[in-house]
């Protein structure tokens, strides 16, 4: 019943398809002679050479049966995904039958550039990033970059609401910098080291001291209920190689990882691009506030099973972003239930943890359930990125923090291709060591945040527009859609370009982010300031306004 | 005659395998009915049916024909390399069938650790990873770690000369980082913006003002006689993740990248461990003085297509590591057109460019190439980092440079996996931009690089011990093959345990780099003082004494 077991799947070369093909050439001469060729010429050559050379019975009983299971195979191949037309701008080097006639010369004006001649082949990783610039949030990003807002210097220009930066607090960050940045870099436990024991690190997964200082500043975050083991985390340039590490440790190419949708418009590109393993998304409804529901989690499991497909992980950031919601107890209790049961792994971005507006008990967090609970905790894995919490954007800090010491070692070992350059890790090893200035910090940005929050709120409910009331991160999560001209992506794409163009505010629309609702809009509050938030609410009334009379 | 285009295999999932088998569940019992299956077992049923029927004639006539394509066609699928046994040690989620039979329950209890409850599945990048722990190199680390030499405090631990970290000039980047570090941090362009444009950043691939500072420090590097394109730059966490993000955009799994050996062993890991493109090593031999032959490139290209394995590029380090040597500049001509001849790419990996020690005019290094001749550059790419000529160990700055605007272009969006710390950009922009410290810091590095080298090669030349005379590089590349028990790789073994446990130096035995012939070891000299060369010396001749005895 259940599909034949098949690791071996995972090793074979994405161009295994082609391995026919090569070994026909190394022997076609042979095989063409015999009449037993395997390319599809060859299938349709053999049934008419018996009919060219009319030796009637054996050889026409040989003719039909054949013909008949070369066409159906014919027929099956066409039929196979692997057979699609290609898609690659790229032609392979497979393709360049001809270049084998170029003749070799040693003259050095045939590396001169040919008008005609061949690109050189690109892999399928660079055509599929390639092709994926459609994102509205970047074009909407480049209008900023070309013409950005300042209350006073261009009070005219795009307001960026794209983008999930915390930088409530960079004056704190900057005055803290300029105090101790010196010190910091050339303060060692080992003076005879120099730079702090530079030189003589060779881990890539991050410094002790830095996993030390940032366990304890995210047992801080959580308000010093949960501690964390530094030996239980590995260090990475950021969350996105953070993500991507964890999938290419848990799951092979053609796997999939189930994402409860609306989700980060960035899952895709960090679970996708390179390792190759399929994004399926869940769908949320707002009738349920877009809370996970694992039956609809079970379903896209069972669905994708049906298909062949190995679920091998479920993904999810808590509080969610887009919305905010954190997840709720006894769905997480569900949920672990769910991948003990299928023998799968269970992801936590809790990158916006320490945006949760208030202590709720009816929520949960990951990371209390790992530090109290008891159940096997080798298959649930949490990811953080400094960047948010310690608002200082382009930090790139991502955290793997897991108990399965098997995936824990391969992604240290991976951490090689995203490790932290020395100067940042001495720098935050003594911001986050501050003591006193990571408690008012701590304290002055949830002052800020829950401010934003409410005055965004407050805004949205005097445009008589519906904003969902998460527990916490730096987003709005608004629902414009009895504006839209017609009910569908295409009328919410018109209504992200008639904000951008005549209300110049650059927001994230729902289809980014697989909202399978049209008219839902992520909005950015955490790099405005307390003044922008009146402009930022006279420009999208004017929008509506104007809609309303178009 | 050509074979037929396939170039949508590479955007097969690696499970493409599997969809023979997926189309054959879904269709399996209409086609057994008709005897037409495509399976292998199929195949041997078809032929059978024929005979049991014994109808004569018309079914033996197709029965024949259809038999012996049936076997030749089994023959072949035999010998091709998809359908290697497994290798994954753990088992993938389909291996578990006994796990749906486990009841669902709502008791907590349920999670709790049970004995002999089955391992989450990982990938097989984790178990290819957590495989190979077996280098000389990393054993000798860790007892240099537990043992480290001091020349007053610890004279007799270990020497580690197995790393290739260059810290001649460490005592200078720290006096300048003291100076300058709070001043680096807290400029700008815009001060208004607060952290020198920290919180506007948006791309990957580094700061364009750092960009533009490595683009002119690798001029310097090379004195001046090329230039570099800052727009041409893709910045990445450090060489290794250059080196794998170049792999993701020209190669597809499955696909191999040639590269001459002896070569550093951290290339396997950058190139195999995730993006699953293979290696070939070509082996350069002694009696060429280890310099790279294009007829032993060519003949593993030709070997590797006849095995039906596609070589997408060649990569090696210019100068070479271990051995030092600068490609001749005729090699590097005939390279150019052996590319442009197979329509593959060249990788010049030149992280040591600023370590030769001096200027040859029968030497090339590829960007003086790239710069000044006429030739298709779009499949010609150069791998940078700071860290070596900088003398910044585990600063991690890589640099991808490209002419071919569809690489460079993917490269910049796979850099999201590898992005710097704005906090080092910006210490890295200003001190690239001190030109009077960066010059004197060059010349002040190749003074101490060519000092080391010659007291090297003198104390090998004073034991008797023949040495490559390199053109550049940190290195020594050495033959200790006469001391050896026993001529192979078991010997070599030995003689690097003798040598660490005995003389306590940790070197890199030639067998980690690939080498093919056994007795050749690498150590790296610019992480020791010039006081350290006798210390070295002498603890080398003792342990090939103590061997004589033996």
């Amino acid at each position: 019943m259940s599909p034949s077991p098949s690791p071996s799947l995972s090793r074979i070369p994405f161009g295994a398809g082609g391995d026919d093909r090569e070994v026909h050439d190394d022997t076609s001469s042979s095989r063409s002679d015999l009449g037993v060729g395997g390319g599809t010429a060859m299938r349709l050559v053999v049934p008419l050479q018996g009919v060219v050379q009319g030796r009637g019975g054996l050889v026409l009983g040989s003719v039909i049966p054949c013909a008949l299971f070369y066409f159906f195979q014919l027929y099956l191949r066409r039929k196979k995904p692997s057979s699609s037309p290609p898609t690659s701008p790229f032609p392979s080097s497979g393709d360049l039958p001809s270049l084998s006639v170029i003749p070799r010369t040693t003259s050095r004006s045939f590396f001169s550039p040919r008008s005609g001649s061949l690109p050189a082949p690109v892999s399928s990783h660079t055509a599929a990033a390639n092709k994926s610039d459609a994102c509205p949030l970047s074009a909407g990003h480049r209008r900023f970059v070309d013409d950005p807002y300042h209350p006073t210097s261009n009070p005219d220009g795009v307001i960026q609401l794209g983008l999930g930066n915390n930088q409530l607090l960079l004056d704190l960050v900057r005055d803290w910098l300029e105090r101790n940045v010196n010190a910091s870099l050339l303060k060692g436990r080992n003076e005879d080291m120099g730079l702090g024991g530079m030189e003589t690190y060779l881990q890539y997964d991050g410094l002790m001291d830095l996993k030390i200082a940032v366990a304890d500043f995210m047992g801080q975050v959580l308000q010093g209920s949960v501690s964390f083991s530094p030996s239980q985390m590995v260090l990475t340039a950021g969350a996105a190689s953070a993500i991507e590490t964890l999938c290419f440790c848990l799951a092979d190419p053609g796997q999939a990882i189930l994402v409860p949708s609306p989700y980060d418009s960035e899952y895709e590109m960090n679970i996708k691009w390179r390792t190759s393993v399929d994004v399926i998304a869940v769908p949320c409804r707002s009738t349920d506030s877009f809370n996970i529901s694992v039956a609809a989690i079970e379903r896209a499991y069972n669905q994708a099973k049906k298909r062949g497909v190995k679920v091998r992980a479920i993904l999810f950031s808590n509080p969610s972003n887009p919305v905010g919601n954190l997840l709720k107890r006894e769905t997480l209790y569900d949920l672990l239930e769910f991948i003990t049961e299928k023998n799968i792994h269970l992801i936590f971005d809790e990158l916006l943890v320490g945006s949760v507006h208030e202590e709720n008990n009816t929520c949960m967090n990951i990371a209390k359930i790992l530090d109290a609970e008891d159940f096997d905790k080798s298959r649930v894995h949490m990811i953080y990125r400094l960047s948010e919490d310690l608002s200082l954007p382009h930090i790139h800090v991502g955290v793997i923090y897991s108990l399965n010491d098997s995936i824990l070692a391969s992604a240290a070992k991976f951490a090689r291709f995203s490790s932290i350059s020395v100067l940042s890790q001495r720098v935050l090893v003594t911001m986050l060591s501050d003591k006193r200035f990571i408690l008012e910090f701590l304290h002055l940005s949830r002052a800020r945040l829950i401010n934003m929050h409410r005055l965004f709120a407050r805004g949205f409910k005097d445009l008589n527009i519906d904003c969902v009331n998460g527990d916490g991160g730096f987003r709005c999560w608004v629902d414009l859609s009895k504006f839209l001209r017609s009910y569908s992506v295409k009328g919410e794409l018109e209504m992200w370009e008639k904000l951008l163009d005549s209300a110049k505010v650059n927001m994230m629309p729902g289809s980014s982010c697989r909202c399978i609702e049209p008219g839902w809009f992520r909005l950015c509050f955490a790099a405005l300031s307390e003044n922008d938030v009146d402009v930022v609410m006279g420009r999208i009334r004017r929008a509506i306004d104007e809609g309303h009379k178009i």
